[in-house]
């Protein structure tokens, strides 16, 4: 996990300061405000872990109590909202109404004033499930689903707006836990675009806004989805293998592996894989988990290239039930805490990205009039 | 205009490469694919200069015809945009309205495969007045305006929409004039931002909508609009130079004024001041203009800060009925142009853009269960 010797596309570059993350330093992989990953993913809920990024320190039992309640009462959509989201298309890819959703939240309730800040922060987190599935349920049977649930948890709240029932024990606790492996990851692609447009002294709800649209790539946030259709595709372990040296030697590229920063392993990795194989067997169907484990086998071996985040959360998102293309999303539910977080600190202490470009093109040209041409 | 010896917000720092645009560099302060700004300004349609940056060479007639045909068929919006841009509110403001709708056109039209780019952004560039207009219209005086008119240009179109009525040849040359000073400035803060969004392999209306987030930020496109406030505030030339010092010795920043990269002008000020001045002529009342004049001349002896695109730009468009809400939305109808050729651009030789950072935050922390904190 030491630092990356890569070029290009600002690899090593550093752009600014954090206090909120380390990614691949020594001797914890990921920390979020100093704390090591391992122990929140183990000990922590989902909110603890929002909390301490956006407050700075780990809440009491009362402010825990407090924030949960809070973020309960703010999962309610304005009714312009719920229509645009009826509008948006069933075919639409949800990271698009997610863009869409929190953009036209922007208009309804505007953040005219960075006191808001905090406020804006909180209603996106409780109310993006809210949106999501409020689209989903409605392009898929109809529904118009109540989406203030009484549920004590986002990973609650989400499942139970999925599947119209209160999740098991082990659902929750295993979604709450990639929610809090997906938390924050430094200046990643989206959290960085978020700082860029804050860097402007934009509005919160744009900032957000970007950084969803940079989510979606495949080389980012849509990497769990596109790791999903890869393992899908193989009836065997076997198959897998042979069909992941085909692609290799085509060279292309296997979703949910590698990754800018990380050069030996993902710390989230181990905790994705130990979930996913304990769904696989609650299930009793440990297909796709074995399928998994033959493509990380031969990645590794062919290539020296390691599972990511975005490789065993396809198959544990599948075991709950969830459908593919709601996996990005999920990573929004969860990444808004890290993209909210980082917008404040950029406010805290701003200066506008804005970098240089090296020139490749042509030199002076003379201008010829467009009969003349 | 050399280089800038700036620190912080990647200042200084090369992000990528470009053959798109030079700002600040000698023999011309500003480039577009080799040709000199000034040169651009004098003798091109703003149609030429978009189709230049598009498809790296000036149209011939019979090319330029096309697109300009082309783009007039594409002015149209579908009906569910529309709706949303209904329910979206009065006192919006216009920037989230220019976001919501590309986000949302991402969904009606969604450009599934990277094949479609080029049709993407000219649907974007024809139909962004649209949307813009539609909104203003609708909740201003409650008209359901039709967007398809048959000017020649987008800025006829733009302003033949606005004021219901196809503008003077004058007002028409100088707004097509602003709009090919806007189009393209290399990785500002809003192109960045785009590539940034692009660099995940995500799609055209994501990085658009993300552009837009960034621009609208003040010390970006939203510069205009408070240049705009300002110098409303000064009943005389002399009330404007108190006024500044005054700022100036609060430290308040004067909006439309300094620059990241230009050092000691910005050379699209001067084509803006010539407008301006023409314009005020024009309309027999040369109050703004003289305003403006007076707080150029006290930032340049006060601080040798020179006045940027934005600052002019406001009563060049102040003198044409344009209201002062619009400013910004109006690079945006200019800058699609810019941001369009550079995500052409990033996806043609396409790297993840994911710097690093400087972690400032604590050391290792110690889980403690909520119940001993
Ligand atoms: C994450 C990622 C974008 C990092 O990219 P980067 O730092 O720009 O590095 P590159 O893409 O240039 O990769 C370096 C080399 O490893 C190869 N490589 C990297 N990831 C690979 C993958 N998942 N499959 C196959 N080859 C891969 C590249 O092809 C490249 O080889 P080359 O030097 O022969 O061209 C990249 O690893 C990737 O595309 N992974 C798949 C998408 C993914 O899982 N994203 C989620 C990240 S959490
Ligand atoms: C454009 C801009 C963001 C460039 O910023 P930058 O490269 O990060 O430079 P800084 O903002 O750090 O400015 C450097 C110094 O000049 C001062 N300065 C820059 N622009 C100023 C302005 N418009 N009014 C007053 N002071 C200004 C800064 O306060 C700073 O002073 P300090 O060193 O004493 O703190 C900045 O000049 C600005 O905010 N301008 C006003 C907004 C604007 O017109 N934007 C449109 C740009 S086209």
């Amino acid at each position: 996990m030491a630092a990356s010797k890569k070029t290009g596309g600002l690899a090593g570059v550093v752009a600014g300061e954090t206090a909120l993350c380390t990614v691949g330093k020594e001797g914890a992989g990921l920390t979020y405000r100093g704390y090591d990953i391992y122990d929140l993913a183990a000990n922590a809920r989902f909110e603890e872990v929002a909390y301490l990024l956006m407050h700075g320190a780990l809440p009491t039992q009362a402010e825990f109590d407090a924030y949960v309640a809070r973020l309960k009462t703010l999962r309610g959509l304005p009714d312009a909202l719920k229509k645009v989201l009826e509008m948006v298309p069933a075919h639409a890819h949800p990271m698009d109404v997610l863009r869409t959703g929190v953009s036209m939240l922007g208009n309804l309730e505007p953040e005219t004033d960075f006191s808001m800040q905090a406020e804006v922060a909180d209603k996106l987190l409780a109310c993006i499930p809210s949106m999501l599935l409020y689209w989903h349920r409605f392009h898929t049977d109809g529904k118009r689903i109540d989406v203030e649930t009484d549920d004590d948890s986002v990973a609650g709240h989400f499942l139970h707006m999925l599947h119209d029932q209160s999740p098991s024990e082990l659902h929750q606790r295993c979604l709450d836990t990639t929610l809090i492996l997906y938390a924050e990851h430094e200046f990643n692609a989206s959290t960085f675009t978020a700082r860029v447009i804050t860097g402007t002294l934009s509005d919160f709800h744009s900032a957000v806004t970007g950084a969803i649209g940079a989510l979606r790539g495949p080389l980012h946030g849509g990497a769990n989805e596109a790791a999903m259709e890869l393992i899908q595709k193989f009836s065997s372990p076997d198959e897998a293998t042979a069909g992941v040296l085909g692609m290799l030697e085509r060279k292309e590229k296997i979703m949910g592996f590698g990754h800018r920063v990380y050069t030996t392993s993902d710390p989230r990795n181990s905790v994705n894989k130990k979930m996913s194989k304990q769904l696989a067997e609650e299930a009793g169907d440990t297909h796709l988990y074995d399928v998994s484990e033959a493509v990380e086998t031969v990645m590794w071996e062919q290539k020296k290239l390691f599972a990511n985040a975005d490789f065993f959360a396809a198959s544990v998102y599948h075991y709950m039930g969830i459908p593919t293309y709601l996996f990005t999303p999920i990573f929004v539910c969860s990444r808004i805490t890290g993209w909210s977080a980082h917008i404040m600190e950029q406010r805290s202490n701003n200066k506008l990205i804005r970098p240089g470009a090296d020139y490749t093109g042509p030199g002076l040209q003379t201008w010829v009039p467009i009969e003349q041409r």
